[in-house]
């Protein structure tokens, strides 16, 4: 049986980092499938994303590459980590009243396209229970009159019931308290409707319609305590018309959402983001 | 003789409006060439941009049409203008070191795409008066360590001596006076290199870096009293990988620059471009 | 009561044919809310397109319309028709095993985008009818294995059973005879996996690998006798990668058809779509 | 001294194949500064390309990596190549009378965009001496008048006598010889006003515009004996409005042939470009 695991690799950048990561793959017996990395010239920076398979991998088989990559990662300040591909991770779908982001993640996930699972689907409203339902999708709705503090903890109850690893907020309207998402750091990923850092907070559509912006678009970001700044993962836009109304923007607007928000969790699934100095660096 | 006019009316939207412009037009024995049209439902006003040709103008036309037009303006609260196609705008073009936008524009305007006549080009450095040589351009200097009031005199009668209808800004890295900017309103477009109204000021390059994001862009604006916040005539992006250093970022926003700036120009002498409520309304 | 309707006009290009046709709505009573008109110069050719209300409009109001129209129709060699904004295309959809067409436009009309109806789906195999039970539409399958005369005969009885207007093929994957498609010109439209007139025929996504292309796109079109020839109606494109597999291109590709098919539905629902010369002019 | 060399790399896919090479270059005492790699998984085939630097590079290291890389090459049936980034390729631009590309070409490189050397423009008419004399670049006439076989031997005679590596025809409108295309296999880059492989040969925009095709494109590819049908390199796209005229889109695309001629040349100086079973990989 083969094993295939993904590395994921950040440190200072040095000569010679590619070979003596590469290198000590090959030490553990594994073979290189994928690599990409990035050396990022103005943080001097570097930072590698491989896939690898290991032949005949036993249960030691981690904790021996950990020890060759621990003495790597001492002496070259790396940050690293090692992760099984058939893990599959577990990713609660958060949703309001609008249902073109869910569609779109539910109709991937049925395609083979998200390589996740949808264990459930929470909602402060009762509307989209029929779309989970069209999916087979569990679907458990929180109450946000309750006040903040309750209506979270009912919330982290669910996530953590369902085993919950990622939290994607596919058109959530509700404002998330920052020791919630501090407790959940680098695991809430968020679409915002507009081109941020444009366009930040409410009503962005509104606010691109009076700017006369000549392109709209969408983010997807991990969220933090500060509203709709979180690190970037994905960003799209098209081109409108200024015969376009703010209705329109609105409709138009929800295909380069949905996109977004697919690829942002894609990016997310297959290891290919790292967070450095506020911002993420992507290694397509 | 047949004479070509550009006619740009805009108005608080009602029934019937494009009948009543076409019925005047006909009235004024004109025929309508092209005609494009926009409501903008959010704040219910009429554009509408139309070139017609009128056989053997004489002089006595612009009067019959003016007599015409003014009593329907009266009744519609309309704004319009009219002006002959024939008469091409004098566009001086400020810069300060870098060429790629000049080129651009000088480029195009010898293929014939630029229906402008360029009498001047003007710099406070004088590293491109190569260039303007190059292309048969004059060139003349200004120097702004006297003092903005004394170099912008200079500028100023410099514009005149020239008979300057439209000032573009083609990478000019000087901050214009609000005196300045009130006198020439609409009549001055500036290229900024990045995404408005992200990234406003200095170095914007510099600040799409740090924020991560996956798109960069460049804008086309009127130049107001408050710094890259006047209205938007062209934009457009590009996708950038998380690899590229911000060096080139610099260098792969050059060439969205120069479009945008181009685009803008052409849009601007097609007389395409209307303001109201602090935005523009581009008719394509 | 006010009634809205679609006017769609093509003529040998002449002076004042906006005028002439503004002049004759009017004349009839009636508001030009939106107007969109091109001159393809290459071939003389005038083409217009206009939403009008007419309030207190009638039962004899189409008569007055057309008496007047007819006599402006002949003289200037117009084509012209008129319909009635408030009529609902009804539209059968034909597919075989692949879903995302399918959803696309099924999610899109149960949000309000699409103006007509989806009375049938109609499939040569029983895979997407549990798709079609979560819209709750009728789903209807016909039997390719007849032969094609008999079963194009079941099919033609399905659509005269169900009133169908428009036929959408979103990825059926039958021919259909020349004999229907005559039947049915102008009225059915399909969706191509390829950049049309690149990769005619089978395994587009193949042809496409092969060649080394650098976009890969999709092509809405009507269907005529010749396979994957008939006028284009909507296009895409998107850039991939040559490390994408076959595999990876279809699957990219998919986003592509279902965004162009929609487009050239909605085209069509809003009378933007004119065909002259075997080609079409779609005025956006 | 630190020198840094390209290496390119390709063979049949086999596990291990990046840490064999990056294994290779760190024996021969290099370190890897950029590594790009895809394997095609329709053909089993790998592809790599890595920038390296070797500190106190001597005139023995290339024999010496050579020595190591032939016994991998033998072993794993690799093509590879070696090249000193510092080396600049001798690049020649064949022209006729049209200015866009050439332009493009000019400017970027006194930008300092492209990393080579133009010693010589050739045309077969003398309208661009102008614009070769602007940039300070040699040109050279030939005579097609004379019949193709004389004709070439002296454009040969003009390339030899340059020490020329490679010829980019900058919308250079002869066809060349398959025995010049033969002679200079891999070495010639066209660019091709069409989206091939639609709208091969003549007046590409003529065609698009009969077909009524809504994005018009051009593609830059290596020439062969085969008009128009050589291996692409880069392409790309705008989307047109139906209301364009043929000249308009001869207009508009200029600016995409520009700017794929641009980037075809860029990949190719950077030894981005693989050839394999008839089209190109390109490692971006």
């Amino acid at each position: 049986m083969t094993t295939e695991y993904y590395l994921h690799v950040s440190c200072p950048d040095a000569s010679g980092l590619i070979a003596t990561v590469t290198g000590a793959v090959a030490e553990a017996g594994a073979n290189i499938l994928d690599l990409r990395q990035h050396t990022a010239v103005d943080i001097d920076t570097f930072f590698l994303n491989a896939l690898f398979e290991k032949p005949d991998a036993d249960e030691s088989f981690e904790t021996t590459f950990s020890n060759i990559f621990s003495l790597l990662a001492t002496r070259k300040n790396m940050e690293w980590s090692l992760e099984p591909k058939a893990r599959k991770q577990r990713v609660a779908l958060l949703v309001s009243k609008t249902s073109h982001c869910l569609y779109e993640l539910l109709i991937k996930h049925r395609d083979g396209e998200l390589d996740c699972e949808f264990p459930v689907i929470v909602s402060n409203h009762p509307d989209l229970a029929g779309v989970a339902a069209q999916f087979g999708v569990p679907f458990e709705t929180v109450d946000t009159s309750k006040g903040k503090a309750e209506y979270e903890a009912d919330l982290e109850s669910i996530l953590a019931r369902r085993g919950i690893d990622l939290v994607v907020l596919a058109r959530y309207m509700q404002v998330l308290s920052p020791e919630f998402t501090d407790r959940w750091a680098g695991r809430v990923i968020n679409i915002h409707h507009g081109f941020l850092p444009a366009f930040k907070g409410a009503k962005p559509y509104h606010q691109a319609w009076r700017k006369g912006v000549k392109m709209i678009g969408a983010t997807a970001h991990f969220v933090n305590e500060d509203l709709d700044q979180g690190p970037i993962i994905s960003q799209d836009v098209i081109r409108v018309s200024d015969g376009s109304s703010i209705a329109e923007l609105i409709r138009l607007g929800k295909d380069v959402e949905r996109k977004v928000l697919l690829d942002a969790l894609s990016l997310y699934l297959s290891r290919s983001v790292f967070v450095r100095d506020g911002r993420t660096f992507v290694l397509r």
